[in-house]
């Protein structure tokens, strides 16, 4: 269908549903003892929030979590369901730093940011690391980006393994800071990001702004159609339930927005929760 | 959930989306050349069709698939992509006979019937054997049963291999006519077979009938809302996308229609090919 040949890691088969694991459980593990008995806290408009609740629970310690009110319902369900303790907020981002500030100081737990944070990073990295064991001669590798982490982690392991490998983000067009904070070399404000990919509606930060500048060759966008199209065909032909925001990454390859003919692309589908009754389908490109 | 521990065979990710390729496969390459010069043809509602359209594609000769006019958009777009040259039928089992009649007289083509064909049968028991092999100590293997070849298939196999395991049909209460048919003893006509689990509205026939008698152990009902509820469990936690007939198997086990608590169960789930349209969800089930 696109002259390219794909390879996808499937993330949303990942514990939790998405690679929010790996990043979540490299930073809880690497507290010290001291620390890690605070508990943790966090925010997160869903996969991070899961992963920190299910990484907190294995090292046996509590999670705060700071959830905005618009956050999926299958997404809040798990994170209760790994036994962590939701506070809701309104969806901004001075909302979100309000709630979260004023658990820090309640409790004296530790925040565990989902994308302004090395060891996080460092996790999500791991994604690319596996890939490229997997298929060493990738021409290409696509990962989301909303607030960089899983693409600084990607950047930092694919180039180092890989030089010549192409490192390209996918974001939607109505949450595109990434693309144009890239494009004027300064970090761009938030969109409105009102987008159906739901975790990609955060924002860069300075540490992940400095990674992508310097190791992203390029940033595609989609548009919410292309999104739903592409999503829809992972379903029907993968078998595979992938959610809005993990779909972005192969809408990219699909909709051939960067250069893709005879490419060996390998596409993160970086996750699998969804609200099933939230899914408003458009039909399959043909 | 369950109190069992599921083990899942994911035949939808099978090529042609469904364990069907395997009984086509080895029925399409056990003809001779003289044989299989004269092309194929067959009947089914879909999955089948598929399956014998890309066996025959890949021997290098024709297929003819009589397919009901009421079979999935997606299943009848598969057979055409793969080469099938498809016959249009009522939903009856007459029409679909004189339309498979019509067409081996007018072409002396050979007919490979979905499930009355021992080399189908053989073919279907092989997703048992890798099943096995997978997971030596199963101590219950689940399908679905429609005419009964892939259950036939899995008796032969599993029992062969594990003596001591317990073989279960799983089948809509909606069509129920093997539940009846083991029940009474004799082949028992079809039901009106209004199910959503489109796959599983043929009956048995007296071959797979013989060799459900002597080695399957229990056919269990499960309602069209258990189908979809355990359908959407298997979409939201697995995130596999499994078609109706796929998820009956599921349901049984999901829904405890037979003595699961403790046991390691083996389930197949037998397709994943539907048109997203036309799944009316209902909630899972907590």
């Amino acid at each position: 269908m696109t002259g390219a040949r794909l390879f996808f890691k499937c993330e949303n088969l990942q514990k939790t549903g998405s690679f929010k694991f790996r990043g979540a459980t490299n930073a809880v593990f690497s507290l010290s003892d001291d620390e890690a008995k605070r508990g943790v806290v966090t925010q997160s408009s869903g996969n991070h929030a899961g992963a920190i609740a299910l990484a907190a629970r294995r090292r046996g310690i509590p999670a705060w979590i700071v959830m905005p009110s618009t956050a999926p319902r299958a997404k809040r369900q798990a994170v209760e369901s790994y036994g962590g303790r939701v506070t809701e907020c309104e969806h901004t981002v001075a909302s979100r730093d309000a709630a979260c500030n004023a658990l820090q100081e309640k409790t004296g737990a530790i925040l565990i940011h989902p994308y302004n944070n090395a060891q996080v990073i460092a996790g999500q990295g791991t994604a690319a690391l596996e890939f490229l064991e997997d298929v060493p001669d990738l021409d290409v590798i696509v990962t989301p980006v909303s607030g960089g982490g899983l693409l600084s982690g990607t950047s930092i392991a694919a180039k180092s393994l890989r030089p010549q490998i192409r490192v390209v983000g996918a974001e939607p067009k109505n949450a595109d800071d990434a693309y144009r904070s890239l494009a004027s070399g300064k970090l761009e404000p938030a969109a409105k990001a009102e987008t159906i990919a739901d975790g990609l509606r955060a924002t860069l930060c300075p540490l992940t702004f400095s990674i992508l500048r310097e190791r992203v060759d390029e940033i595609a966008l989609v548009t919410e159609e292309e999104i739903l199209s592409a999503m829809r065909l992972l379903w029907e032909r993968l078998k595979l339930i992938v959610e809005p925001s993990g779909a972005v990454s192969a809408a990219i390859a699909i909709h051939k927005k960067f250069p893709v003919d005879g490419k060996r692309i390998g596409i993160i589908l970086s996750g699998g929760n969804l609200d099933l009754d939230q899914i408003p389908f458009v039909r399959a490109p043909k």
